[in-house]
């Protein structure tokens, strides 16, 4: 067979490696607008505690899918779409059943939107209104899911979905079987609103690099969930909610946020890749954590961060440093009877919103994401017979 | 609650959108070098050529997984490591044969590989060691799982691997339950070695921005898989043999071509985004799959094949279009027995290989990936009363 000339490698000048592509601009979008240093995050143009205040999670997905609030019939429909769908299908629950118990929720999930394609006989229509119903299936089928992994899990029956109630309330209820009170509820409502999009965020960008081949939606919101998944992404109220684990009560929190910075250790929770400032969605939550809190009594938890809070904004803020959205979702998880293993799952409950919405957005004007390498290996090796290595 | 000032959206010169990031470097590699206008394939140095007339799909993953070629005791501990890990966990067999029948096999596969992390007690070990043991892990089982998805989606029982054969006949013989001949194997072997990396393609990509996030690896692979799955991906050879059918017999051939060149319609298997001249994948595969269909007999696939390829080369040659990968192993795999719908899948087995060397060489120094949109949606807009919409 013949061999390549050795000419085929020359010594050129090597393009700058973009390190984590970050500031790499790749497409335009409508949905979110994030000014760190400002701490502004708006969808489509409206800020995010405009949304807070007066939206609902159904409405704010509507908002992203179409780049425009509805109109009262609009959201009407869109509400019934979603409610439609909310039943799991029972050969799902058979598979979920199947599901050792012990297995990491977001491995479950992952597998279980994956398997979601199964059931649906035209998962494959990659049509733009072929996506926009398979984001209305995904959104409506997350909720339902990671509620009935969480009940399996605890040897528990799944509970059918509700349609008398909220997407937010709907979950709620069927994790724990009881209705929430409506400020739980809301304050459930709002925690999605705040998570469903935020720019392109790695487990964006991964769905979106999975549906730049013009792979179906199952394919590409697993993907977005395995990329949730890791440490440097979901996960970091996790890591809050194990730090206030450690301080116990407000009274010991200087002591410990003063060792930590002299340790020049990283304290979960604050600081933020993009906001220099409060992130925004950190100052909502926790408005709306005090109203449950005085209704439903303010946990030790809650009061030692408000207390860790205090100290990181006089100590750090002068370097950009603030809590960010991570820092009080965890408190409001706990405190709505959610456990620590659920908390990226429930980001991805939110976040399948945004998934799909900058899925359906990046695909109608579609370019395959293929980016390159410096080579750096040998120029020029060869294949040498296994006895004279 | 406080509303963000007017100002906060400012006219500024955007930066330029990489379109598909085409050209955007984003990392280093010592994996695949690339010479498209010279039509070179090299795997850390070494021309493909060389590793299909010599490798084994074994040492190539080896020389993937380590950037150098195994000295023999190294081969034969790596080949023992991969035998070992051959056989399905039963809990594995009993999730699959829940599937529908008439399941996508890329949906199939995708799930399956995602499900496989409930098997694994350590699939969380996100070490640099650990990943090269999920990478032997994945290397072996998507082998195993593909014949198993194979085998009962037409109602048979999956045959249990054995550990005396070859990586590539193992899986001939999981596939039809009787060991393929030494040609057939040799065949097969050569086309996963072809396939087994090519540079920062969109599935390799996308499997490296979830493990980006500190995801593990069965995360990160299943991204992969449902990336490979779309049709500007994977799937261009299941497209050759689409129209193989329609042309039917070598005879034919010019007429056909003549209509769609004159319609200025593609031709599917040729030309290729990187290279400009013969792809050398075309050229080995070519050589080998006379080889077999000398000792079994020349398909009418494969004669027509032929004579696409004259009437192509001198027809488009001068333009930069030559028959690709694709052109040859539609026919390659048909001949060997394998399904249309089945050709994607196989592209996985091989490339699993590309994709957890490339995952193991990025996340060694990791950088999450987080490029960014333009935002062109409204500058300012408020939530508006429903009432008022």
């Amino acid at each position: 067979m013949s061999q390549p000339t050795p000419q085929d490698v020359s010594i050129s000048t090597k393009p700058a490696v973009m390190d984590g592509l970050k500031g790499v601009v790749f497409t335009e979008s409508k949905l979110s607008f994030i000014d760190g240093e400002k701490g502004i995050l708006k969808y489509v143009g409206i800020p995010i505690q405009e949304l807070a205040e007066n939206s609902t999670y159904e409405e704010t997905a509507f908002l992203l899918f179409h780049a425009r609030l509805p109109s009262a019939a609009e959201l009407s429909a869109f509400d019934a779409e979603l409610k439609k769908r909310r039943a799991m299908p029972s050969g799902l629950t058979d598979l979920l059943r199947l599901y050792p118990k012990d297995l990491h929720p977001m491995h479950a999930l992952r597998t279980a939107i994956s398997s979601l394609a199964m059931f649906d006989s035209s998962a494959d229509d990659t049509s733009q209104s072929g996506k926009l119903e398979k984001a209305l299936n995904l959104t409506a089928q997350t909720a339902t899911i990671i509620a009935a992994l969480f009940r399996l899990q605890q040897s528990l029956e799944p509970v059918a979905p509700r349609t008398d109630l909220s997407h937010a309330a709907n979950f709620l209820y069927m994790l724990h079987a009881t209705e929430p009170s409506p400020e739980q509820a809301r304050l459930f409502d709002i925690a999605l609103i705040l998570h469903a999009d935020h720019g392109m965020n790695a487990s964006t960008f991964t769905g979106i690099a999975t549906a730049s081949t013009l792979s179906d939606m199952y394919s590409s919101i697993t993907s977005a969930i395995g990329s949730l998944k890791g440490p440097l992404h979901g996960g970091a109220n996790e890591a809050v909610m194990d730090m206030l684990a450690l301080i116990g009560t407000p009274e010991n929190a200087e002591e410990f946020i003063n060792a930590k910075l002299e340790k020049k250790e990283k304290i979960m929770g604050v600081g933020h890749a993009v906001y220099k400032f409060f992130d925004p969605r950190s100052r909502v939550l926790k408005e709306y954590a005090e109203v449950v809190a005085n209704k439903h009594g303010k946990s030790v938890a809650y009061s030692t961060l408000e207390k860790v809070e205090e100290i990181v904004v006089a100590r750090l803020g002068s370097r950009g440093i603030y809590p960010n959205v991570d820092f009080y979702s965890g408190v409001v998880y706990s405190d709505l009877g959610l456990p620590k293993s659920y908390f990226t799952p429930i980001f991805a409950l939110s976040r399948v919103a945004g998934w799909t919405a900058s899925i359906i957005e990046y695909t109608h004007k579609n370019s395959i994401l293929r980016p390159t390498a410096n080579y750096t290996g040998p120029a020029e090796a060869h294949w040498i017979p296994l006895e004279q290595r």
